[in-house]
């Protein structure tokens, strides 16, 4: 089985990250220029996403051009403007006769309460991301606090002093011919936990802020409101060879989101957005169960990776701290 | 904290099963006389329902008398059409004015492989569950082989005869007033599994018969569709007393999803059609996430316990046979 280190070694594709490490956000940009075929799965309570609805099965266009994966909350909407404009530039996008224009769907994080709330990625941001992905042949992706992954924290139910520090993982899985990576940006409001055995990577803090709690038996003993302020989400996205209808990309997508179930608790919540994006490069035969199982698992090993990479900032721990 | 045994204890619930042990299947009905808030989340690639669409929270009806799982695929529905005209009997359902129409949602899981596959549960046999539901004054429902259990089985990918035996699973749990139960007919392509721990409680046997295997390594090393004779499905339903709207309903509903995800590997396969409906009889105030996550834990038990109480049936052993 070859070895594949990073979505960047799939044929077709570019990464890149742009990261803001000092107001504690970023984005992350991954591209197929010749155009993947498309799809997501939005299962969280509060999404922030654009061009989502052009990914739907009946609808006409065919092709996505880029995924962005941006901090910032909705105001991080505007990385994936500056994506789409410096596609243009490339002459990357769907031909409509006058020009092209580019498919760009993007989903953002909650990352405003970490770091300066006040600088969001910009266009700007977004293109520089852009010409790096473009630039790049093939260096792994940057995994750990940067891109979309700089300002993401996980275990927040008990407030900043419990919250810990997570970030942008990456995993990337190959059966036989077929590959399927994932990359995603980890900023849940409940625990990181093993995606194999359910023990805890990163979560909300014991009270002494030295152990690692259980953010469902918190929550179960809180008979209140999870509080609008710990706003949340984890954003992916899953890359793969396989050839995919539209529709068949959607039950991927569908199906990825058990990797949240598998890695995240509690997960899907009133308060986590939760958005995976699929992009299929349509080089590979494969049935959609086993396109799915192989993203669910690289997808769920990507959000431990998440956790795992991180490094403290924001006087906030990473799970390498607490080791 | 009160002990509950059973979902027939939840104040306003009636439950019970119609089981034919010979032919291998069976349903199970769940009734709230006076009316449920009702919702349901279909993530399976294959559903065999009824009544669904009227429980989406724009639509008029805000009312659910009863949920049917039933065994017998598409065919099985029938016994939802029983399960109405006895409701009627009753005077049980929405006041049309001349009458009152009982609103009866329904799943099925395919058991034809598992007994007889000319046999499903008739509209009769859901007349029976009903009455001997109505009846019912809270004496714990059945679990095992019985009702929509009767013919489930899991870890299907290696054919019959690495298959084993499953059953209809319960489980309730509290926090403070809060209660969710959750019923399953467990019939699963993949594996049972431990819901906290990830370890396997019934599963595709290795090829000596004797062991647990692992079905998703087994679909990653198969290269091929899954073969659709396989066909199988969960469907739940989840009781609680909170008080919820519709839309409320529909997020437990999706959130209980993640249960899947936790007891069940791999989950939501093109051949799963995996529904599950809510019924929220609206007696106390709780948070969504909070509801979401004890149904999340109730369900996930439930569905384990639908593989730990099955017993050996036409030559499938059983959890509690590899002992």
């Amino acid at each position: 089985m070859r070895q594949i280190a990073s979505i960047t070694q799939i044929p077709g594709i570019k990464a890149a990250n742009y990261t803001n490490a000092e107001a504690g956000t970023g984005c992350t940009v991954i591209i197929c220029p010749e155009g993947a075929t498309g799809a997501v799965d939005v299962r969280g309570g509060a999404p922030a996403t654009r061009e989502t609805d052009l990914l739907r099965p009946e609808e006409t266009v065919q092709i996505l051009n880029a995924v962005v994966l941006s901090g910032g909350s909705a105001y991080g909407l505007a990385a994936s403007c500056g994506v789409a404009e410096e596609l243009e530039r490339h002459g990357i996008g769907l031909d409509v006769g006058v020009g092209v224009v580019p498919i760009v769907s993007g989903a953002c994080v909650f990352d405003l309460a970490c770091g300066a709330p006040d600088v969001r990625p910009t266009a700007e941001n977004g293109a520089e991301a852009t010409r790096k992905a473009l630039a790049n042949e093939g260096e792994p992706l940057e995994r750990g606090c940067v891109g979309a992954g700089t300002g993401c924290t996980v275990g927040k139910l008990g407030g900043p002093e419990l919250t810990m520090k997570s970030g942008l993982g990456e995993d990337v899985e190959c059966a036989g011919e077929l590959v399927c990576g994932a990359v995603s940006a980890v900023n849940a409001c409940g625990d990181v936990v093993d995606p194999e055995t359910g023990k805890p990577i990163a979560a909300m803090r014991t009270p002494d802020g030295k152990g690692l709690g259980n953010t469902v038996e918190a929550l179960l003993a809180m008979q209140a409101k999870m509080p609008l302020s710990r706003t949340n989400t984890t954003i992916s996205c899953v890359v793969t060879n396989a050839k995919l209808t539209k529709a068949q990309a959607t039950k991927v997508a569908q199906m990825s989101a058990d990797a949240y179930a598998h890695a995240i608790r509690p997960t899907h919540s009133t308060n986590d957005g939760d958005t995976i994006f699929v992009m299929a490069t349509g080089k590979v035969d494969a049935p959609v169960d086993i396109v799915g199982a192989l993203a669910t698992r690289a997808l769920e090993r990507a959000i431990a990776d998440g956790a795992k990479s991180a490094t403290s900032m924001f006087g906030l721990p990473a799970a390498s701290d607490l080791k």
